[in-house]
C-alpha cells in the first residue's frame, strides 16, 4: 500500500518542507511514499537504522525507487535522497503531504445528541449517534467522532479529535491539540472502597480528570477521575494502548507510556518520564523526572531523578542484568556447590 | 478542586451522619470537603495514616482549615475534628453529603432505541443512543446511560448503574445496586477452540454471565459468557479496571480484584479474596476462600482458604520474599562460589 | 443452565451429525444439553480428560442422564454415549443443534446511521444506533450489531459478525467469516513519534489493518493500523480479549493468542503460533511458525520455528523450569555456600 493522494512534490521542495538537504536531483517529483520493503518504481521511501546497505543499494536501482528520505550519516545511495540529521522530521513532512483529506460532510449530524445546554463550537464536529450531554463544551476545531460520548459538563478544547467509542465522562477536561483514540474512558470512577463488618463500602469519586493540551491517549485506555481533586496527564505526554491510570495519579509533561502499563492510585511522575510496556507502578510512589522504566518493571518505591530500571521490585537496570545473567547460571552452581561439598566431605 | 454542591452541614449534624465523635467545637458549619493539600480557609478535609503531624498541625492553623475528619488514634490537632475508628466513612458521609446532584431531564431519552419487547420500569432511565434489545428487562430505579446496550434478554436489577459504552450481551443478568463502568462487555464469548485437522472450530459460547447484587466492575472490563451454564460474580465483588474474567470462572463473594488481572476459563475463586494488580490465575484451579494474591503472582495451582501469595509461580510470600532477596546476593553468590573452588583447587 | 431451543434429536441422527460412534441405544431421544457438574434427568452431557470415572458412572445413573458424548478412549458407561476421537467435535455438533435462532426484525434499522455512499449487501444487517461512514462496504450476510462503528472506506466481507461497540476505523478490512467481539478497536493509530528539541511529533499513521477470513478477535483488542502498509492478521486466527497488536504487526493464519498478550511494532509471526496468556513480544522480533510462547513469556529475540518457550526473556522452556526450580533452592544454597566458607577458613 502507497500513500498518495494525487498530489505530486519536487524533492527540493520537500527538503524546503522538512528542512532537509537534497544530494542528487532535486528537480526528481515523487507522487507516493511506500516503505522499503514495497516501494515500486518511481516512489518516494524511507530508510533508517543500521542496514545492510550494499543490498539495500542494489535494490534501489534495480526496483527504480525515485528517492529516498535518509538520515546524514547513510552511505551515499545510487538514487537521490533527502538527507536530515533526524530523518523521521522527513518522513513526518511526506506523510503529511500524502495524505488523503477526509472530507466530513455535517457539522452536528443529525443522529447525535447534543444537550440543549451543551455549547458547540460553530465549525467543531459531531458525528453520527454521539453524545453530548448537559453542559458539556466543545472547542473551536474539534471532532467528536461517531458513538463517542462527551458527559455532562465535560470540556473539550479546539481542535482535539476525539474518536469513535470514547468517552469523556461528567466534569473531566480535555485540552487543545489532542488526540483520544477509540473506546478509551477518561473519567471512570476511581477504585476506592471502606471496609467495615465485612462490607466493602464504596468512597464516592466526586473529583475528575485533566488531561492538558497536546496529549495523545491510545485506544481502549482508563484514566479513572480523583476522589477529590483531579487526576492529571500532563502536557505533551502521549500513550499507547490499554493503559490503566488510576485515581489521584499525576503525570508530568511529555511522558511516554507505552502499551498494558499500570499506574495505580496517587503515583505522581516527572516530566519526560519513558514507562515501557506492561510495567507497572504500584499507589503513591513518585518517579523521578527523566527516568525510564524498562518493559515489565514495577516500580514498588519512589524512584530519583534519570533513574533507568527494570524488574520486580524495579532497581538499576545495570543490577538486574546482572541478576538476570547470574541466573542462567544458577542450576549449574547449585551442581557446583554440590561438588564443592563433596570434596570437603572426602578430605575429612 | 473542593467537593461542595451550595449545603452546609454542622460537625455535630456531620458526625451524627457518619457514627463519629466531635473533638471541639461541634457547632462549626462546613459547606465543602477538599483534600489535606489543597483546602483553603473554611474547609473540611480528610486526614488519614501515618504522616508528619506536627508539619500538618502548623499547616491546618495557617490555613485556618474548619475541621477535620480523621481517626480516633491521631493526636490532638488545632482545629476540631470529627474522630472515629474507621474515618473512611466519615469521608464517604461527607462525601455524598456535599456531591453534585445530577438532574436528568429524561426517562428514556427519544434517541435511544427501546424494543417494543423490552420491558423498562417506569423510573428507570435509558440514555441518548443507548440500546435495549428485544426482551431485555430493565429494574426500578436503574439507569442505562447513553450509547450504552442491553442485550436480547439480558436483565438488569433495580438501582443499577450502567455507564455509557457498557455492552451487557444476550441473556447475560446483572444485579440490584450494581455499578458497571465505561466500555466493559459482559457476555462475550468464551474462548473456546476445537482443533480438527489443522483448524480451529469454535466451540458455541451458549451460556450467559450472571453477576450478583452489589457488584461494582471497573471500565474496560471484560466477562466472558460460559460455554454452558453461567460465569458467576459473586454478590458485593468489586472489580477495577482492564480485568479479564473467562468463561465459566466463579467468583465468589466481596471480593478486591484489581486492575490488569487476568482469570482463566473454569476457574473458582471462594469469598473475600483479593486479587491485587496484574496478578494472573491459570485455568480450572480453586483460590480458597479469604486468600490473597499480591501483585503480578500468577496462580498455577490450588490454593488453600487464607492463602497469602505471591510470585510466578505463586507461593506463600514469606518464601516468595526469601528467594528475592537471595536473588539479589546471587552476582555475589557465583564470585563467592568461584572463590571457594580456587581455593580447594590451591589446596590440593 | 440446559442448552434446549424446543428440539430434539436422537443419538443416531446427532452422531451422524458429528461422525460419531453411539455405543448403546441409539433411538434415546435428548432435547437439551448441560454441562456435568448440573445435568438433570434425560439431559445429555459432555464428558471429557482424565476424572475419577467410578464416581461419575455412578452419578450419571443417579442423575438418569440419557446420553453422554465423550472421547473413544473412555471406559464404558452405564447410560448410551456418542463417541468421537475428538469429542468436541460432538460437542459443537450438539450445541449448534440446541441453540437458540435469535430472531432479529430489522435489515438496516432505523436509529442506524449509514451513510449515502456506503454499501450494505441486501441481506447484511445493521443495528440499533450502529453506524456505516462514507464508502464503506458490508458483504452478504454480514451484522453489524448495534452501537457499532464502520469507519470511512472500511470494507466488511460476507458472513462476519461486527458484535455492539466494535469500531472498524477508516481504510480498514475484515475478511469473511469473522467475528469482532465487543468494544474492539481495528485501526487505532499506530504508536509513534519522532523526537526533536523535547517534543514528541506524531508520525501520521496512514496504513491501514487486514484481518483475513474466518479470524475470530476477543472483546476489548486493540490492532493498530500501520504507518504504511498494513498491520495483518492472518486467515484462521483466533485471539482472547484485552490483547494488544502493534502498528505493522503480522501474524500468521492459524495463530491462537489468548488473553492479554502484548506484540509490539513490526513483530513478525508464521502460522500454527501459540502465545499464551499476558505473554508479550517486543517489537520487530520474528517468530518462527509452529511456535509456542507460553504464559507470561517476553520474547526479546528471534525465535526459530516449533520454538517452545517461556520466561523473561523468553528461552526453552526446560531452560526456564531448570531455573524456577533451581530459584527455589537459592537461600538454602546462600546458607550452604557460607557454610563452606566457614568451613574453609576454619581449615586454614
Amino acid at each position: 500500500m502507497s500513500i498518495s493522494n494525487g498530489k505530486s512534490i519536487s524533492l527540493k521542495e520537500l527538503a524546503a518542507l522538512c528542512g532537509g538537504r537534497v544530494v542528487g536531483d532535486e528537480n526528481v517529483v515523487v507522487s507516493s511514499i511506500a516503505s522499503l520493503d514495497v516501494a515500486k518504481a518511481g516512489e518516494l521511501t524511507f530508510l533508517t537504522g543500521t542496514k545492510n546497505f550494499s543490498d539495500i543499494s542494489e535494490s534501489l536501482k534495480t526496483n527504480k525507487i525515485a528517492a529516498v528520505i535518509t538520515s546524514e550519516n547513510i552511505p551515499d545511495l545510487p538514487v537521490p535522497s533527502i538527507r536530515l540529521k533526524n530523518p523521521h522530521l522527513g518522513l513526518i513532512a511526506a506523510l503529511n503531504f500524502f495524505r488523503k483529506e477526509v472530507k466530513i460532510s455535517y457539522k452536528i449530524h443529525p443522529t447525535a445528541y447534543v444537550s440543549e445546554s451543551a455549547t458547540v463550537a460553530s465549525d467543531a464536529i459531531v458525528g453520527p449517534n454521539a453524545v453530548v450531554e448537559d453542559g458539556a463544551i466543545i472547542g473551536a476545531g474539534s471532532h467528536i467522532e461517531g458513538t463517542a460520548y462527551i458527559g455532562r459538563f465535560a470540556k473539550i478544547g479546539s481542535n482535539t479529535h476525539i474518536h469513535p467509542g470514547v468517552k469523556i465522562l461528567d466534569d473531566c477536561v480535555v485540552g487543545s491539540n489532542c488526540i483520544i483514540h477509540s473506546n478509551t474512558v477518561i473519567g471512570s470512577d476511581g477504585y476506592g472502597f471502606a471496609q467495615e463488618q465485612g462490607q466493602h463500602i464504596k468512597v464516592p469519586q466526586l473529583g475528575n480528570v485533566i488531561i492538558e493540551d497536546n496529549v495523545e491517549i491510545g485506544a481502549c485506555v482508563t484514566v479513572d477521575r480523583a476522589t477529590m481533586e483531579s487526576t492529571v496527564i500532563g502536557e505533551g505526554t502521549k500513550t499507547d494502548n490499554h493503559i490503566h491510570i488510576a485515581h489521584n495519579v499525576k503525570i508530568g509533561k511529555k511522558c511516554l507510556i507505552v502499551a498494558q502499563v499500570g499506574i495505580a492510585g496517587g503515583a505522581t511522575i516527572g516530566d519526560y518520564v519513558v514507562i515501557a510496556g506492561k510495567a507497572g507502578i504500584i499507589g503513591h510512589v513518585h518517579i523521578g523526572t527523566g527516568s525510564t522504566i524498562l518493559s515489565c518493571g514495577i516500580v514498588t518505591n519512589n524512584v530519583p531523578e534519570k533513574s533507568y530500571i527494570s524488574g520486580f521490585p524495579a532497581k538499576p537496570h545495570q543490577e538486574e542484568l546482572r541478576i538476570k545473567g547470574a541466573l542462567r547460571k544458577l542450576p549449574d552452581l547449585i551442581k557446583r556447590v554440590k561438588n564443592l561439598e563433596n570434596k570437603i566431605d572426602e578430605e575429612k
